[in-house]
């Protein structure tokens, strides 16, 4: 299955080393930046806060067992190292630009340029109607 | 980017219309099973509750606003239809044989069959301790 990006975050951080293991950790600003043919998809976009699913494009994929206890391995962890690379992260919306396809967040922890692959509200809020489809 | 499925999720619901809107809305039973190659991964999981990052493979990856308002774009919902279906899933967990490479899990809202891309611990279970990397 093949993922093409919808745009690209930026971050403080070179490497995903560089970043707090989790977002919420630190409350380090970012930006998220859609590209053209994705930015319909950010129309009426009014919430305070944003999942970002990311692709950790730098990450070994062939790790399964973690470097720190070999007897685990990665899935029960959240680190960017793993056979499908993809990353999830809530962040908090400090301003949008519809238009312009970007986002101002806070409280990332990707490494700076990584390929965003979706965007989608939190599973806490409720983003729809009981009639609606 | 290339993502190569992990494992299979098996769930009641034939597809994602038949599916609650978040699997925490009904507390349907599934199975996860993982590929041979990848069973390592699940080496130690001992927790009771798992992130499955899955692919909806049925989804219509042209949508970019919402049927139900069109002034709303799909990032604005968690509908599978988006241009990368890339869903995030946090279900319960009722046992897990490492060996097999399954888990047997609450609160699925996949369609039966969907190809699985990762596991991960939920973002409020600390995974680390200080020293680690």
């Amino acid at each position: 299955m093949e993922c093409d990006p919808i745009g690209t975050v930026h971050t403080p951080f070179e490497t995903t080393s560089d970043a707090p293991r989790q977002g919420a950790l630190e409350d380090a600003a970012g930006v998220v930046e859609l590209g053209p043919d994705y930015r319909a998809g950010l129309g009426g976009f009014d919430g305070d806060r944003v999942v970002v699913v990311w692709w950790a494009d730098r990450a070994d994929r062939s790790v399964l067992r973690l470097d720190r206890d070999t007897s685990r391995g990665v899935f029960t962890s959240r680190s960017p190292a793993r056979p499908n690379p993809v990353c999830v992260t809530e962040c908090a919306v400090e301003s949008v630009d519809v238009d312009a396809g970007r986002l101002d967040v806070r409280g990332v922890d990707m490494a700076d340029g990584s390929p965003v692959l979706d965007l989608k509200v939190p599973v806490d809020v409720q983003c729809w109607t009981d009639d609606s489809t």
